[in-house]
């Protein structure tokens, strides 16, 4: 993608931020008897607030980038006729949401379908006013200031002083997987379930005392596509459990801060038994 | 405990609530390698940030009110001289304090040990500047503001429109924990797992769309102790999963929006298969 293609396209994310952020807000933290919208019953807050806040997404890339295909989470996908398509999630971490918990997020990516590559990808969190940016090749992003992720460089780290994160143990439907996952945590020194996407954004920042590994599965393209520049914009890496880069048919994730930790996981996750 | 007497002590509260605050802020979104903190192999960040909490909170507690006893999380329990005992837990919610998310909490109870009953409660959120107080027999308030419990008073809801919480899975153990926990998500609109004493000052606020029950087992005093004025004084109802009032060794606890729905699902609980 030629630059100013692209800066239009950065452009853009950060105007979906701000709008679906805009919605998302409306809908925060109000009880159904407080709220002005109806709540039906087979509906409910997160469906209502994920759905208006996808649409009116759509809506802007529709109208900036009709050529540009959409690949969501709530309504059906659009055709690329460009070779390009957003990638969307309007609310990552729904239950955090229902709750009234301020660490849901809103993923936008953008990938280039001919190679799988994503281009761009931004985390947005309206409440707290958090937002972070990746851009394929560049440094990543927190409120347009560069991240230093601390643990990038440094390869002293045994897994024993890691901290692993999932998302919940429910994701690991599998016998394999909970047999990996459950290796994983056996050498890791702590397990810290809960995040969606905080859990990567937290890995890209270095917010942890010690460095980082997301294992995620049961997961689909929007939840994961978003944060691959991101992670990968400060030094951390992002793969699925083979080793292998993340594309559209990708369901198991894992994430670390640095190379070094990256592959003692893929270690234990090929090992047997 | 006279009126002046227990003034005193939400007064305390406030200020171990303020004191306890300021010392984990300094910790909170710190990697070891940016900390000034020198963090050794066998402690971490939310080690030592639990522990230095605690202890400015139990030298207040000695100065102001010498003869109050303390039930503490980290260090060692002291007694109490006059009846009366302080229950504490810095750090509500490690697992999100440690990846960098605020939604943990510090836990500060009184307890009347005559009779078990707590006479006050307190939930601090030091980076959202977050603070619910809960005195028996008055409303409860949020950041000084009494809180208005939309669903007290609604006992229209069925539990299949009630949105069911508790912090992790693995919190039910035993195999009647979890055939009850089972029972009762199969009958409940949506789980939401995660969440720690967030689930509680959200069900306290009605922040969901639906009213909430939260479920939970496998706890400390400390865990919950602080929680019980709070939710009594928004109108709500917790006990343990008998029904019976909470004290020093339950460690199962039903919370929910009003007394209709604790029924609902005491019954649920009480059921057989």
């Amino acid at each position: 993608m030629k630059d100013e293609t692209l800066d239009l396209r950065v452009n853009l994310a950060n105007r979906l931020a701000d709008l679906s952020g805009n919605i998302i807000k409306q809908y925060f933290r109000q009880s159904n008897l407080e709220s002005e919208t109806k709540i039906t019953e087979v509906s409910s807050m997160v469906t209502i607030a994920d759905r208006l806040a996808e649409n009116a997404m759509v809506d802007l890339i529709k109208k900036e980038c009709p050529e540009d295909g959409i690949i969501r989470e709530e309504g059906e996908n659009i055709n690329s006729k460009n070779g390009y398509a957003w990638v969307l999630d309007p609310i990552d971490g729904t239950s955090s949401f229902v709750k009234g918990l301020p660490i849901f997020g809103t993923l936008i990516g953008l990938v280039d379908l001919n190679n799988n590559l994503p281009l761009l990808g931004c985390v947005n969190q309206p409440i707290l006013q958090e937002r972070w940016l990746g851009i394929t090749g560049k440094p990543s992003l927190f409120n347009n200031k560069i991240i230093n992720n601390p643990y990038k460089n440094n390869h002293d780290y045994p897994l024993a002083e890691v901290c692993l994160t999932s998302t919940t143990p429910l994701m690991f439907i599998t016998p394999r997987q909970q047999a990996i996952a459950s290796r994983l945590q056996k050498v890791c020194r702590r397990t810290a379930f809960g995040g969606d996407c905080y859990n990567y954004v937290s890995l890209a920042m270095g917010w942890t005392a010690m460095p980082m590994i997301v294992l995620e599965s049961d997961l689909k393209y929007y939840d994961f596509c978003a944060l691959i520049p991101i992670i990968e914009g400060v030094g951390g890496i992002i793969t699925d459990w083979a080793g292998n880069a993340l594309n559209g048919n990708s369901t198991e994730v894992l994430a670390a801060s640095n190379q070094n930790l990256h592959q003692q996981a893929l270690k234990v996750i090929l090992s047997q038994g």
